[in-house]
């Protein structure tokens, strides 16, 4: 079988495995506190063009999403996401099991806009239920979404205004971020999301590394004390350097945005096929995701060969798939998968 | 000013009013372990026909639901709801401030139905994506709804069924629940929420009580050990004496539904003048809650009377808003309230 | 039986009655923004002598102090208190549920002392191990402590000023404060906790009233969006002109503390008779709570005509036991106790 | 410098990493479902000699405290450990964030007593207060203690039958098994864990892994959905597979033993240097741990060169610290630590 079912099928880059060999033996303070760390916070800066910034390392996703939020809001606070936000979806309750509602807004390509936000502030802070009702205080966006659609630089500034006047918190979920940041309709830097979020993080563990999220806090208000609530969560890494030296070796050299840039163009590959067999996508996009509308008996066929993950049932012979593509996807397979589809389909 | 805008404005019934001049200066032990509270939960046990079922009498509705919920779920387990319950929408996420994630479900009238249940299990347990999303443990219902509606005993037996099916627990929040079993349409007991819910309860606050709400748990597995949740969420009265009188004295000679018919039948002049008038109701009703659609203007006018809550916007010049009778609700009042609506309307 | 184990066996002074009785049918805004909430707020900022003190008032202690504490604490933020501290012992792990350590400091008498403080908060925040360790942010004190003890102005100087020097807040539970206001030996005022604590409660369950503790905040921070804090917790009474006005009678023409002061005569005349009879208590004291070590046989007869708590074994043959007056007892109730004691003991 | 402050300051065992290597780029699926999961779980389950255990591999010992409580715990019950206990001191109050209470109980090894834990749930749960304490339901041990102490298996098999006597679950959190396992006092086996605990855990964190705790769980009450409590709190790992290769080559030839019998004898080595130099131990031991007690001059003078931790001050002049050796202690820095301490102590 070949694994197009997600983007962390394998292990990590060949750079950081190098790295992690050579350094096994080196004695290093624990818990995030050593020259590794230290050096990929900086090089983070430097890319965000923010000294002021506080970086913190933590293993996973859910682990950094339940941890910013749990640090940033009052008990009586909830955070605002689109209907499929991951946090809403698949984190098993991991927001409410810190005590916060999260405030779902549809959505039907994975996006907030500026004015659902505002509209959800109105109605939850504004319609004389006041106490009543949980205070919004934050937003949660990922980008890529869960349906790999892409902010525009407009689309954040409009929501960063949004959460400027309203008094919440600007939160980016980036666990595909850099196969957000090199898909070819991206306009966003890392100094834009620096600039316009209060906290963003940095996903390794679907870029190349074994594991890890580099969580970007700009805003003191969420930074203060931050580890002891990465340590109350679970999240302190005893051997923190772990983290530290991949992030390290992802931002030396560009290697985090070169092999991102890579899965892009294998899925821009499959996406090509698609489009030549007039297959349909349920959201169009640029990044390592791609989420075509098959007939079951083709799915049936395929998945004989491929894995991939199920979207939703699009009719009673059709459902959307996702196949994702990532930094360790080689050409051979990417070429294996292109003639399965011509071959079934064609 | 007359009150229409809820149906918690006045004190107490007189009968309640009375005792408590009557017993005040007996001594009783403390938190509930009194000669009234076993009588009343004496009465309660013998109406619904189950001398196994625990009574528990909290002070108010959201305490109510979160220590019920709270002592029914682990950690991961969730509730379902329709979206306009009181928990997802007006506890200030009391449910989540104790882990747990509402399920919402789009409802247009305020219920559930059993399929609504069945889809939601399938999708967050069946999905493949499982231990990643909440699993759903338990329905919320309430009745009468937020909207005054009034599940059937078909309903129920439905919901009942699906529950058992999946193994969820039911649970009926019955703040208003005398207005609904005295109401025309009705065909619900006492009796048959013993039968068919895990947990329910009796509201006293807006039925006569100067609070209280009578909490029936019929399984053991939510009814275990459910004095130390209540003392935990600070539900705890130390003169828990206070709700066992007024309780037993609801369950006297039939005065909880005495009084909640009468309320009823006042709600019903209102409804009849607004048919006459023509006047549109967002959702039916036979309860002590109305629901008319009115004319921006008529309501500016009607608002230097009479007070009433703001329901939604229907379209630019009409609004949906809410008038309550209840166990207070005066004769004269209700005339005067027909009075000004024929007036304006007219 | 004639009851002396607490101080909340009956119901509520007559003067409380006498209004209830008079305002019952009147009609009210509802979660306590009625005439009566106001009024009673206003007298307390007077007594206080502060005009900025936000105050709430709570159905009972337990609801309060967790209220309080989750509104005050980050989450990896605790609480430090006595080892005998009301939160630690019996409130079955209230403020633990809402994420908080009670960092607990062995104490003999039920009170901390500033160093013990200042000892907790440097172990705590200066080991080195910081960021693993709860961080102390509240120190919570009860006055009178729930061995009837009473902090000194001197003391809760001292105490006010190492929790300024370290940045804590400091929290009185106050739900017996009457009782200690009234104290032959204390020499503190309502003005004096409104200038060093930066919240505290006005207990009213255990001193007049049916149920009901006003909390009085001055640190801003604790108080913002306080109310959101009370519904989600499930302590907003509907019609919480019931405790407005209960407030509001207590402190009208001094009731509040001719009543406390009166019942601290009841126990005078018990610690006289205890005093005669060469008695030993486990601690000295001189509000409504008395702690005599008396023989198990003794008990045993006392048992059958009164009630008492049971406090601590203190040898083979002999406990600490808890004898409470209250506004309520009377001086014939009191008499029978002395005359049993002296019969018993003497 | 040389470090001896703990034992998680180098990266992996050769043979881990030489398999990290080898696999790097094969594709497994996610969270734990991979073949060397289900292989290093079946070879912990024959170790232990139970078919029927559930085994979970988690990232760190904080998480697997934290997940495991959780899980076993309704929301009024808590844990009972010893007051020095990691879960009670050093884990900045993860087990009250997720609402439960940690029980704490003196002790100056480290260790609890079966009669400790009798007296405890006497005291808390049959003192008459019953709801308004917290109900003890779980007992928290740490094997090595974190004073590097070890229970015998008589004192194991007590624990284990007054658990079984109240209703109680024994959790042992094995963060340094290895160590005690392979100590020379020790008389324990991981089929004596399996045997009387309700669940355990085999650290990997500090024997030889990059990171990971094995997690057995014999108690199916605390055992059921437990991938749902890993994935709320943010432990499930995406590549899982990294968790199960690295217990899966620990557990391959003994290497997990071996590894920690090493570790044992350096630091018996530098035990008996402090014994031929006459300096006490604030505990005895066998393990990887060592606590001498020492002058702080001479301490000054050890710290140019070597690191240790902080245990507390013993007197004016002197403090207890810690020193540890690993899996990765070389000979080498265990004989320059011994002339080290003989040279400045001798």
């Amino acid at each position: 079988m070949i694994l197009f079912h997600n983007d962390y099928c394998e292990g990590c880059h060949e750079s950081i495995l190098a790295r992690l060999n050579l350094t096994n033996m080196e004695q290093t303070p624990g818990y995030g506190e050593d020259c590794y760390c230290r050096s990929a916070a900086d090089k983070i800066r430097a890319l965000c063009g923010r000294e002021d910034l506080a970086v913190h390392f933590l293993v996973g996703g859910t682990q950094a999403n339940l941890t910013v939020i749990d640090a940033a809001l009052r008990p009586h606070q909830g955070v605002i996401g689109a209907a499929s936000a991951h946090i809403h979806v698949h984190e098993t309750g991991a927001v409410e099991a810190t005590g916060h509602k999260v405030l779902a807004v549809p959505s039907t390509d994975g996006k907030l806009t500026a004015s659902q936000v505002e509209q959800v502030v109105i109605e939850q802070r504004d319609s004389g239920a006041q106490e009543h009702m949980v205070l919004p205080k934050m937003v949660y966006i990922s980008n890529p979404t869960e349906l790999g659609t892409l902010y525009s630089l407009e689309e954040l500034e409009n929501l960063s205004a949004v959460c400027k006047r309203y008094g919440l918190y600007l939160f980016l979920d980036g666990a595909r971020l850099g196969y957000g940041l090199q898909a070819r309709e991206n306009d966003v830097t890392l100094k834009d999301l620096a600039r316009l979020c209060d906290v963003f993080y940095i996903g390794g563990t679907k870029v190349g590394a074994l594991f890890g999220e580099a969580v970007v806090i700009g805003n003191l208000a969420i930074g203060e004390d931050f580890r002891y609530l990465i340590k109350q969560h679970g999240g302190m890494l005893a051997k923190g350097r772990l983290l530290g030296l991949q992030f390290d070796t992802l931002f030396t050299d560009d290697l985090y945005f070169q092999i991102a840039a890579r899965a892009n163009r294998m899925a821009d590959q499959i996406r090509q096929t698609l489009e030549e067999l007039n297959i349909p996508l349920l959201v169009p996009g640029t990044t390592n995701q791609i989420f075509p509308i098959l007939p079951d008996w083709a799915l049936t066929v395929l998945g004989k060969e491929f894995t991939f993950s199920e979207q939703e049932r699009v009719d009673e012979k059709h459902r959307a798939v996702r196949f994702c593509t990532s930094w360790a996807t080689t050409q051979e397979n990417t070429d294996k998968l292109c003639a399965a589809l011509k071959s079934v389909l064609g």
